[in-house]
């Protein structure tokens, strides 16, 4: 479970309904409903699930979805799942002779998000593992949702194909909201910090004669403040690299004690 | 397989490679090697799979994804695992206490999408289905991918979270579009060259008493690992910052002709 913070609460917002007619397997039912759970949704609707339910492979797989797989509804028909929605979409990976939209993922999750934000409720469609949505099934529905995938190997596992549809809900839904984390990168340094590591280094392999001839030595420089400026260091990521450059330029003087430093800033002790 | 034209020769082109470390459950790792296929990718890479390879739970849930399956390669380290690639993404559910930067899917592939296009090589790393990936092992990575996911059923199936990535590749590199700021940089190293730098430095640091106690190594390793992986250096950029390295490990011993070389590789002379 890593990564799920359970002090939190989890919210049921409207979302929509997932509906799987007559899925074959509970670990596919299992697996949809955590999928479901991680971005958000819970109403899930089985329509004659091969082996009833509940069912026990279903709830290992949904691995602890429990506010999905407490709620589930089974229905005997297609038309009882889907009576209260107003926006029904069948995700097909097939071609159907039919007159009937077909959107991606994106768009569809925006019609749906839109749908939804107006106070009305709506439902996506998945078929049985081994062949789909029969066309008198796809044609209920207002539109066609497909995946743009290779056409060589289109089929997606079911539970695959409800995650997808789940992420670009959340994701069209959460339009301009941030990632649950961010970089957490700390902010980067005050330029002054950032030339003083360069002119720190450059003092010493200056010292230590790295610049072979010194017209070589502006690119050189150059290159190597490249390299760092792109890091985008932050204050302490500073202070850590003149550590190293120290420790590496002053290692000698702690094998030798009686010698003396000979060298600028920063005198790290030598007493180890 | 509703959908899938087996008449279509499956194409190779040009994607990332997934690298699954230590898969615990073979089912898993054939679930993902069918979802690479649905969306056009196949170099699936493993590090020690808990249940050997080839493993028949994987071969039954791949679901004919053949040619993913029968090119699966198996590494003994993250570190082989990665070494041709020169763009590695960790993806995690977790925040790390980290200096990486951090994507949603949909701009973590826009970036493999347009370092690809360049001719470099990319992947993808996701951990082990029981707590994910190390710190560590998130270190070497170029920047952390995570998903907008629900925070209180954060933790996603490693199949699912496998699919997400490919399914957002494919958006994005059937857009055609190639991001401008890649333009100017030479392309980065090989993951193993990076390793390299990073063996070099630490071995000098373990040697000149960098690391004051053993228990803050593995923090301190991180960190300064993290700074490199962000500047996403050049081969010849790596081979600079060695010779500052050795440069300035050296300095005393030109100015003291008469004592040996203590110490590694890449002899530099120190006749002046």
């Amino acid at each position: 479970m890593a990564g799920t913070d359970r002090t939190i609460d989890i919210p049921l917002r409207p979302s929509p309904a997932i509906i799987l007619v007559e899925p074959q397997l509970g670990e596919n039912i299992g697996t949809a409903a955590r999928a479901m759970a991680n971005f958000g949704l819970w109403d899930l609707r089985l329509v004659t699930p091969r082996d009833g339910w509940p069912n026990e492979r279903a709830i290992a797989a949904a691995s602890r979805a429990d506010h999905v797989i407490e709620q589930v509804r089974v229905f005997d028909t297609l038309e009882a799942a889907t009576a209260d929605l107003s926006m029904v979409f069948a995700t097909t990976a097939r071609r159907r002779d039919m007159q009937k939209q077909v959107y991606g993922p994106e768009e569809g999750a925006q019609r749906i998000v839109s749908h939804i934000a107006s106070g009305a409720k709506a439902g996506l469609l998945y078929g049985r593992e081994r062949w789909g949505l029969y066309n008198e099934e796809v044609a209920i529905a207002d539109a066609i949702v497909t995946y743009p995938v290779e056409a060589a190997f289109a089929s997606l596992n079911v539970a695959q194909a409800v995650l997808l549809m789940c992420y670009e809900w959340r994701q069209q839904a959460d339009k301009g909201e941030v990632l649950p984390f961010d970089g957490g990168l700390d902010p980067a340094a005050p330029r002054e910090e950032l030339i003083g590591l360069f002119l720190h280094l450059e003092e010493t392999l200056d010292r230590t004669g790295f610049f072979k001839t010194d017209d070589k030595r502006p690119t050189m420089v150059d290159n190597l403040r490249n390299v760092f400026t792109r890091a985008g260091m932050s204050s302490q990521e500073i202070r850590t690299l003149r550590g190293v450059i120290s420790s590496i330029d002053r290692a000698h003087l702690r094998q030798r004690p009686g010698r003396a430093v000979n060298s600028d800033d920063e005198g790290t002790s030598s007493s180890d």
